[in-house]
């Protein structure tokens, strides 16, 4: 029921009358002061004025799903949200809803995680309340081999929400990070369920620092606030995420990989120079000169051997 | 308690007294007796005389993880088995483990499976106390695309593990299926959990059936015991494969993938024939000519293009 009032105060941009509330909600003022009651603890400023009515004047600095939902207009992506305030990792609980069959689209997203983490079990600092820890569950049609594309679309969407919201262009560092100024802004972790041959469910995570102040992130990290000076609403930039992400996620479906090899192209930091990757299996360096359909990029060697990586350190040797 | 007991009167293939028991392991005699009872309430047949003592005449045909245990020798395999009286499926059981972060090697097994599956969500026929239902965590370096190998691998182990057992040598079905006279005696599915270019763990299972009659099995299925017209102990036969699969598992370590190719093609029943095969993908016609180093199967089909899969159902074409 506080989700209902609060759809109606959100829709209504001045004032609402209790009368009116009371009449299509099929529930008694007293009901209805009751829950604004209950919104203004969860952080809502509601102002009451007699023979007006309410008005939402500020909502509090919070992922509720109902708020993430509200105008999201997307079809798959953010339809099921579940929202921790604190979660160990959102990549544990969207791994285990997968296991349990969550549909595709499922988002798991929380304030802050105690053991956020990165490739290969790294860490990811999460301070509550400041940044976007989120993961989706997806359930394509692909190969295990060929899941490195959602790695590859992701970052393209997140790019592009990014830009849409705040007018900042991260470039890609191939494979999973999104940079601005050579710090790191956000990264991209992707794991899979599978048979040999067929996926079974993809968590794709996203890990972002939105409002994080500069002695909240490690080092070579930098956020949207510590870049433009200015905090952003995280519900308005995972809105747009998921808007991205779906967009480029039905495009894949339609017309295949390449489509988002070139948009990845034209953002990426890695292709064109000359780097050197390490990878469980030792290291390689050469030149970075292309993305082929799995989402591998591939190197040229001194040797003029063309090497493919799945995923990998890169370093830009000058 | 009632392990060691058990483990004493193993040891000892005469007579074990009470005294003795009593000694080692610190236990009064009556404590000895209640144990012994508890015992015989599982199905072991002890019998006890005056003067010499105890005797093992017989052990119940179950799968208990000592039984397992008694004597298996291996380093990794089995150290750790996790026993069902009946359960959905191993394999879920198993993914939840690895998840969780069990060990390498360690095994779940029941005596029924309510939901026993096999490749694609298919059913897998799974009587209670007939068959070998078990799944096997591993935790190899190997990226995605190469944990076909380990189907192989566990193909070519399961096979001399009957073999050394029973006598009866099964042939190979591309990819996972062992058949004697084309009728399918086992099947072996593998899962993974992985990051886009590393694997955190992967279930192998192992569905074999070993003393199910005719009545018990699917269309197309056969039992070692149809075949040989006698009965089997499942734990023996267990207890082999999990021997072969750590030696075959190591053998892979230190030599790479050429020596189960090599044994695999001994065995195999699709290679050189013409076959069709349908997957996700479509169907493909022509000859099946060789494995390649990732466990994919080498297609060339008749206008000459060499396709590889890396499953899907294969259809011998006479």
């Amino acid at each position: 029921m506080q989700e209902r009032i609060l759809h109606y105060l959100k829709k209504s941009h001045g004032y609402i009358s209790g009368e009116e509330i009371s009449h299509h909600l099929n529930i008694s003022r007293a009901g209805i002061w009751k829950n604004i009651q209950e919104l203004r603890k969860h952080g809502y400023e509601i102002i009451a004025v007699p023979h007006l009515g309410y008005s939402l004047v500020a909502s509090p600095d919070k992922l509720f799903p109902f708020e993430i939902k509200f105008d999201l207009g997307t079809k798959i992506f953010g339809q099921k949200i579940v929202y921790y305030e604190t979660v160990h990792s959102t990549m544990d609980e969207a791994f285990e809803l997968g296991v349990e069959g969550a549909p595709e689209g499922t988002v798991v997203c929380a304030e802050g995680q105690t053991k956020g983490r990165g490739r290969l079990g790294r860490s990811w600092a999460s301070p509550k309340g400041k940044g976007i820890y989120m993961s989706i569950i997806l359930r394509p049609q692909l190969s295990p081999s060929e899941v490195a594309r959602l790695t590859l679309l992701c970052a393209v969407a997140v790019s592009e929400a990014i830009k849409k919201v705040t007018g900042l262009e991260p470039a890609i560092k191939w494979p999973n990070d999104l940079m601005v100024d050579n710090l790191k802004l956000a990264g991209i972790l992707t794991e899979l369920s599978a048979e040999v041959d067929q996926v079974k469910f993809v968590v794709v995570g996203i890990g972002l620092n939105v409002n994080s102040s500069t002695s909240q992130l490690p080092f070579g990290g930098t956020s949207i606030k510590t870049v433009l000076q200015k905090s952003f609403s995280r519900v308005e930039i995972i809105q747009e995420i998921l808007r991205a992400f779906e967009r480029w996620y039905e495009r894949l479906k339609k017309e295949g990989f390449s489509p988002v090899v070139h948009q990845w192209k034209e953002l990426s930091l890695t292709l064109g120079r000359r780097i050197r990757i390490v990878d469980p299996a030792g290291t390689t360096e050469g030149e970075a000169f292309d993305i082929d359909k799995d989402g591998g990029l591939l190197i040229r060697n001194d040797m003029g051997t063309i090497v493919k990586k799945m995923a990998g350190d890169v370093v830009v040797v000058r």
